[in-house]
């Protein structure tokens, strides 16, 4: 049987690439083991592939207020309220990775309200979510509820930011039918041993 | 009276921003003759500047099967689905600008179905609004009713992209606030005179 | 070219219309310099027109505790909430022009939330477009908040019977295609001198 | 017991109303019954009762290609899907009196598809439907669709309307929370004897 | 004339059925002086009717803090936000005849924030339909805004259930296309003489 | 630490119960080597969980046109539909065991439209979440569609009463906040050896 298809759109060879894009392809695959599909389908178009990786990693990567697996949290959460395959599977892989948790990402893709999450990250999941799907809504009154739990107007803008992002990738994942890789499936769900 | 906020947050001082921000700054403010403020608003934070314009870029001016026109029409189109002031307003006044029509923004922003666009136009913005508001719904039909236009499949990843990078624009601009200059409201609506 | 058609229906010729219907449309002609299409184009039914406007005018001429911007504003935000060309086009210039404001039209038009209104004007919005979009939800808190706005009982009921018959303006627009003149573009875009 | 306000706002006293809208509320107190409650509580604004009645007589008592009990039928089913008292009450019994039917004003308020109704019937408040909740989206192939069941465009023209002006009527009677005369609940619900 | 049919599926014999269920239709049709539909064509699978009843009767009969005209109200009020012919027409009637009110089932059915029903059955249905259209977004705050009300654990479980379990029977009558008797229109709607 | 509540409810002393209903539970502990939730919190009412199992059980356990696997594709898709925790969780588990596939389950909650399932199951699906977020809209050519995949009416049948119980299941679990048990989460994520 043929592997599916991971994308409705020709998927380069990696070796035909441009150098930067691939040494970023053999860097994340010597980290996690396998090539996640997002790096070999966005490749299709280069300059699209480096903005899209430059501004994850502004995001995703800088110092913030924000854990790793917050940061993990809003994409899984937002991704859950547009029904992205790729992004809820790949990303809940990455947050139980980060989160050292079996569960929360499962709880946080279906239903943020009864995740084992604290209230200050209920709160930080209720605005990303605004974001996600009625932004115009957004008022001065959401800024002081965050504030409200401590959150700083930098945070504020990682959340919204992230959720903003992650609205452009879900709806790239979704155009291409990009497929999540069989590993992200199991990966994280079993506590390591040390 | 102070000049209205154009930001929930700091607006940096161009003097003091990076060189190559300064310098793509500069260089809109000699074209258009002002500074459109997603450039001053989103250089709080540099390395998401730079991404975001690095991903416009390569979307909006590629050689395309869309004209610079349909790409605006695109913006316009989903921006007003997500009532995003400074999207609608600021793209409403290129696209009246590159379209060389003075109807088609306002048109356009509100309901594509009776504007003075082809059928071609109305299907590619058909799909554009569903890869905005429903793009879990995408399925190969849409591709195939695409190419039953015309449009080639490096177009249909041009219009879903487009969409998706303006998902996230709206998003940005909904969360910090962003406000148009005052100078797009009017900007396109008299015909030049040679 | 011909010019594009502006209703779906029969356009009536003015000299054949009934006595009290021609002179309205001459005297608005006068006044505005060109006759705005809903005039002709509803005249195709002049029971209906005569009820119409007679309702048209007992609600936006009549003493009242809004002024005549603020009934504009809730006709073009209501309007937009409904995405009808006609009505977004034509009182929008009307609002431009009553409230002397080059930018209020498209940003109510788009979203009231952060136009440049007052808090009471937010306030008489909100109710609006609840009347417009979900009015089996009005209770009597949103009285008792537009009370503590200031406004009469008198005063709410101009706003929600503007929201109610633009409820029908909207559908009857849409229902006939109605095409805004070109002229509503622009009108009210640059400030008069006196 | 009191008996239940029917409005939010004061009813007038019949002896001071003006000369035509008491005649007026005489003349349907005579034919009915009783008053219905539509009567008293919107001659609390006479401009705005003289043009609502004109515009309600001109669709619904005008010569048309459908017949009365379908013409309630649209209001009906529309005002179910706006969800208001008033107007499902009190036109809810109109129908079954022209309709000489007992049952098809409750199925028509709930569900079109599953009434008693003809499939043309059905076409009519399909469309009737769309107009009411998004009128925006009506397109060209609506109207073929409704030739194809013999319906002319004159005959549109009322379809739409009458839901266009119960879009108003809904929104009135929410506005005011008018209240359905109890004598409407049982009216036309017994087969009448010769 | 043929009668219409009651179901998209064959309906049994009453003669032909299981002992324990033609004993049950015997039962309803003495005290009825007719057989609702439901009995018959849920008849058409024995195992699934006994369940279907088990769990109604669990409900509907048990000792509880909600009288039998309030779990009823709960009944048609989520009935009607489903739109299910069935159950407004016939839990309805039962309303009426509970309630001893002629008025109050078709002003649940349509639209509870008008009902001539207490503070308290108005938060009871306001929780009823958020368990029957977005449960999960149920929270602690909405059992404390009900045990505000005066309402026990038990009896929130009592109004979720009930809820719960109508969402079940509207679907399969909706899918079943269950058409109510004819009996059921009038049942209830004129007070009974003693 | 306490292990978290797995309902809002108390749940009962298995010792205590009666003893059908320990029973019931007994032999479910043998063959998973757990007791899932459902049975330890529903069991705080022993009527209504006779009925909900025997409902459950008449369903999920009769000779059917459906697999056991596509029994579960229905209650994981629709419980996806409605975020609910508890059945995504635990019957995704279940799926994943009958259709022996460490994917599928995931793929279903998320969106049906690009799981490795057959076209057939996906019309299969499309209806199951038709009859779980709009029935009122099921008409006969549903049917049509579901019997030129070769579904027969019984089939039709199953798959729409599947989507309705698991309404009412969705429901009660997001009423009690029913807590999946961690050893869903991994249950059927390895393939099996021999």
């Amino acid at each position: 049987m043929n592997a599916p298809a991971i994308s409705r759109y020709p998927v380069p060879d990696i070796a035909a690439l441009p150098e930067d894009i691939r040494a970023r392809i053999l860097d994340v695959q010597q980290k996690a083991g396998f090539i996640p599909n997002v790096f070999l389908t966005l490749a299709h178009r280069p300059a699209e592939f480096r903005a899209f990786f430059a501004y994850h990693d502004a995001l995703m990567l800088r110092d913030s207020g924000l854990s790793k697996a917050e940061r993990e949290m809003i994409v899984v959460a937002t991704s859950g309220a547009n029904r992205c395959p790729y992004c809820i599977i790949a990303h809940g892989a990455i947050l139980r990775v980060y989160a050292k948790n079996t569960l929360v990402a499962d709880q946080v893709a279906i239903n943020y309200r009864n995740a084992d999450i604290s209230e200050r990250q209920k709160a930080m999941l209720e605005f990303a979510l605004k974001v996600a799907t009625r932004s115009a809504e957004v008022v001065d009154a959401d800024y002081a509820a965050l504030r409200g739990h401590g959150f700083s107007d930098e945070d504020i803008w990682d959340i919204g930011a992230i959720a903003a992002f992650f609205a452009l990738s879900n709806r790239m994942a979704d155009l291409i039918d990009m497929r999540p890789n069989d590993e992200f499936y199991l990966l994280g769900r079993t506590p390591r041993t040390p």
